[in-house]
C-alpha cells in the first residue's frame, strides 16, 4: 500500500477513484474513457457472475454469443431506439484495408441483432418461449466516464427473451426484476428500490423499463440492474411473427434485461471505508488471509502451523490465502488486506501457537477477537455469514436515514443539497414537471416504487397541483 | 431434426455445415463472415471454458479483461507484428457522432495494449512474473470464413505473461504448449502433434511459435492451440525494462498462447459422422438423455420411473436430461439425440419398468444393453468413461494410419491428393524450399516435431539435399 487513500469527506469521488486504484480493481486504459479491469477487480467480476448465471439458469435460461458488429441499418429499425443510442455509437468504417459497403456499429446492446436472429428462428408457438442471456462487451461512447460507473467499454450480460403473450413476457420482466433484487440483497448486500422508470427515463425501444435503485453513500442514486416489457415493438421492426396455436398470426412479445461491471462501482461505494474495499463475503474472491508472524528461528514452525490452518479452512469451502512472503512486515500486510477488503485476517505468531490460539480480526468492524484453533473453521464461517448480514443491515439503515417523504419544492431542493438520499415526493404524471425538476435540481425520478406509495393528499412537488403518483427522486450517477 | 445431413463421403465441406446448422451450434450472422453461437455450441463452448480455466488457475494464473480498442499506433510498434496484422485490421474511425483524432482498431489480439499496460505496472524484478489471461473477443478481417474454423470475430483465451528472465519464460510457453496438449488429449479427445512453427509460420511478432495440431477425418490437419515465446520483442516495443535482482535494468520477457472457439470446429472434425454431432463425453452439455415410450394409459407411470432415474443420475454428478414432450415420437427424439451428439441415450416403456431395467444406447458405437434400473448409474458412468477413451484411440488410429513417412516429392504429391494426413519429410531448412511446397501443393510445415525425428541420411522433399530436420507437413484449415 504505497500510496494513501483520500477519506471520504474531504473528497468523495477522489476517495473512489484512490480504491479503484489504490487497491488493484482497475486501471485506465489507453483509450480515453476506456478501463483495463485488473484481476482483483475481475476476480469479483467472476464471482458476480458466477452467481448471476447460476440464478439464470435455474430460471430456465440458455446462454449464447450474438455479433459484436451490427449493420448500421438494423440499428435505425425502430425508432426510439436509435433516437437513444445514435449520440452514442462506436462505427468501423474501414475492414481488411477497405472501406465497407455499410458502416458497423459496435453493439450498444444487442436487441436488433438478436431480433434480426430470431426472426429466422421463430415460426409458431412450439419454438417459444426463447429464454437466452448473453454475457457480452459493449460500447457506448459516453463523454463523461468513471471506472466501473460509466465506460466507453463495459462487461455486462444481456437477456433477451421471445414469447407468445404480452402476459407471459410481463411475468417474464418482473421475474428478473426479482431475480436482480435478490442478487443485489443476498449477494452484494445492497439493499435496493425495485419500481418503474417514467417514459423519460426508460430504455430507448421498451414499452416499461423496471429497474432497481441503490443508495450510495454519498446520498446519490446508482441505477444497478433493469427489466424491460419490450411489448412487440422489436418484433415490429424485424417482422418477427409466429403461429399461435389457434392458427392465427401473431407478433412476438419480448423483453431484455442487464446488468454490468457498473455492480462493482456499487459494492465500492455501498460498503467501503478509509482504510479501502470493503467487499460482502459471498463475493469476496478472498474471504481470508492468513498473516504469519515469524523470525528466522520461528519462521519453520508458523509456517507449517499457518499451512494447516489454511488447509482445514479451505477443506469447509472457505476461500483463503496465507502469506508467506518474506519481504514484507506484519503491519504492512495487514493494511494491505485492508485496501483489499479481505473480509477476515487471522493473525499468527509463536506465542499464539504456544497458547493453541489465534487472532482473528473482521474488516468491517475492525473487531479482534482470539480463536482455538479447533474453533477456527466454524468461527470464520459465523463471522463472514454475520458480516454479509451486518453489511446488509447497514446499508439499509443508512438508506432509511436517507429517504425523505416530502412534496415541498423548498425541502426538497434543501435535502438534495445536504444530506441527498432518496426524496419520495408528490408527483402529478406530467413529464413537463419531471423535466423542471431535472432541469432545476438534476435529480431525477429513479423508481415509481412497485408498491406504490398512497397519493391521497399528495401534491406534485414541481406545480402543486394534486398528484397522482408518489415517486422516488434522487440525484444519480 | 427436420433436414438430412450430407454424408461426409459426398461431400465433407457440406457435411461440416449440415452439423453446425442442424444441431444448432451455430448460424450465420447478419455482417459477412460472423457467426451467433447458438445455446448449444455456446454450452459446448463454456464446458471448455471450464476446463481450460481450471489448468490455466492451476498453474498460477490470472484472468483480467482488457480493451476491445487499441489506438492504430500501438499496432504500428512492433514492426512483424503490424506486417502480419495489418491486412485484417477492422477499423473505428467514429464515436459519438464524431471522427475520432487517432483511427482505434480492434483487438486481432492483445499484446500491444497489454504491454502498453506492463509498461506501467511492471518496475522491479519484484512485480514479476505476471501471470494473466483473458477471455475475450478478437476480430480479424478474414477473407475466406467457416463457422467456428475461421470467422471475422470469434471468441478466445489470451494468456500473456511477463518475466525476468529468457528462461522462464520459455518455460511457460511450453507449459502452456502442454496443458494445451492435455486439455486436447484428455478433455477433447483429440490426440495432437506438438511442435514448433517454422518462421514462415510462426506468429507475427514471436522469437518461436509453438502449436498444437490435430488430424481431421478428410486427411487435413487443423491448428489447435498456439504458444509463443516472444523473447523482449514486445518489451523493447513498448519501452519496459525492469530492475534485476542485481540492480541493472533489462527489458522483460514474454509469452502469449491462445485457444479459440474453433477448438469447435476440430472436435465436430474428429468425432462426428453421418448422423450427426458425436461429443467427448467429458465436454458433453448434455451426457444422457433418457426417452420415456409411453401411450396415453402408461404415461403417468413411465414417467414417475423416467424421473427416478434421472435423480439417481444427477446426483451421481451425470449431466441428463429427461424428454417428456409429448408432441414428438421416440424415434424422432432417437434422431435428435444422436444429431445433437448426447453420449447416451436411455429408453424406457410399460414393459422395461416391469422387468427392472432400461435400455442404454451409445451414441458412437450404436450399441444397446439392457441395464437392471439398479445398475444404470454405475453401467452408464463406465459407459461415458468407456465412450471417452475409445473415441481417443479412434481418433489416434485413424491419424497413425494417416501419418506417412517419405522423403519423395511425387510419393508427398501423391499422398496429399489421395488420403491426405501428416507426411514426414526430409527438410534442407531453407525457406525457399518450404515455400516451393507450399506454391506448388499448398501442404504447409505443420509442425517441427518437439521430439524430432533423425534426419540421418534423409533428403530434403524439395531440393534432395541433405536435411537437417524431419519436418510434419500437411494441407491445412
Amino acid at each position: 500500500m504505497a500510496e494513501k487513500i483520500t477519506p471520504r469527506a474531504t473528497d468523495y469521488s477522489q476517495w473512489y477513484l484512490d480504491i479503484v486504484l489504490n487497491a488493484k480493481l482497475a486501471d485506465y486504459a489507453p483509450v480515453k474513457g476506456c478501463m483495463v479491469i485488473r484481476p482483483r477487480g475481475y476476480a469479483l467480476w467472476e464471482r458476480i457472475q458466477a452467481g448471476l448465471d447460476g440464478l439464470f439458469k435455474e430460471t430456465g435460461h440458455v446462454n449464447a454469443y450474438f455479433p459484436l458488429l451490427i449493420p448500421e441499418s438494423f440499428i435505425r429499425k425502430e425508432a426510439e431506439h436509435i433516437e437513444g443510442f445514435a449520440p452514442e455509437l462506436a462505427v468501423v468504417t474501414h475492414g481488411g484495408g477497405e472501406k465497407l459497403e455499410e458502416p458497423l456499429v459496435i453493439r450498444p446492446t444487442s436487441e436488433t441483432v438478436i431480433w434480426a436472429m430470431y426472426k429466422r428462428w421463430i415460426q409458431s408457438w412450439r419454438d417459444l418461449p426463447i429464454l437466452i442471456n448473453q454475457w457480452a462487451n459493449i460500447v457506448r461512447w459516453e463523454k463523461r466516464t468513471r471506472p466501473f460507473l460509466r465506460t466507453r467499454e463495459f462487461l455486462w450480460q444481456e437477456g433477451h427473451t421471445a414469447h407468445a403473450t404480452a402476459a407471459e413476457a410481463e411475468e417474464e420482466t418482473l421475474r428478473m426484476l426479482g431475480v436482480y433484487r435478490q442478487f443485489a440483497e443476498e449477494w452484494m448486500a445492497i439493499p435496493v428500490l425495485a419500481g418503474v422508470k417514467t417514459d423519460a427515463e426508460k430504455f430507448a425501444g421498451a414499452v416499461r423499463t423496471y429497474a432497481i435503485e441503490a443508495m450510495m453513500q454519498d446520498g446519490k442514486a446508482l441505477q444497478a440492474g433493469t427489466s424491460h416489457f419490450l411489448g412487440q415493438n422489436f418484433a415490429r421492426a424485424f417482422d418477427v411473427t409466429f403461429q399461435t396455436k389457434d392458427k392465427t398470426l401473431d407478433h412476438v412479445w419480448a423483453t431484455s434485461w442487464g446488468v454490468s461491471t457498473r455492480l462493482i462501482g456499487g459494492i465500492i461505494m455501498t460498503h467501503s471505508d478509509d482504510k479501502g474495499l470493503v467487499l460482502p463475503p459471498r463475493l469476496a474472491p478472498t474471504q481470508v488471509a492468513i498473516v504469519p508472524i515469524f523470525k528466522t528461528d520461528t519462521r519453520a514452525a508458523v509456517l507449517a502451523f499457518a499451512a494447516k490452518l489454511r488447509d482445514a479452512l479451505s477443506a469447509t469451502g472457505v476461500r483463503v490465502v496465507l502469506d508467506d512472503d518474506d519481504q514484507n512486515t506484519p503491519g504492512w500486510k495487514f493494511s494491505e488486506y485492508e485496501l483489499q477488503g479481505v473480509p477476515a485476517r487471522i493473525e499468527c505468531g509463536p506465542r499464539d501457537i504456544e497458547k493453541g490460539q489465534v487472532v482473528v480480526a473482521r474488516r468491517d468492524t475492525g473487531e479482534k477477537a482470539f480463536v482455538p484453533v479447533a474453533e477456527v473453521p466454524s468461527r470464520v464461517r459465523a463471522l463472514l455469514d454475520s458480516m454479509q448480514q451486518a453489511l446488509f443491515e447497514r446499508a439499509l439503515a443508512f438508506r432509511n436515514e436517507h429517504t425523505r417523504r416530502t412534496d415541498d419544492y423548498t425541502e426538497f431542493k434543501t435535502q438534495l443539497e445536504g444530506p441527498g438520499g432518496f426524496i419520495e415526493s408528490g408527483w402529478c404524471g406530467e413529464a413537463a414537471c419531471e423535466a423542471k425538476v431535472k432541469q432545476e435540481t438534476t435529480a431525477t425520478v429513479r423508481v415509481l416504487p412497485i408498491e406504490p406509495g398512497d397519493p391521497t393528499g399528495a401534491t406534485c412537488v414541481a406545480c402543486g397541483k394534486q398528484a397522482v403518483r408518489i415517486a422516488t427522486f434522487a440525484l444519480a450517477y
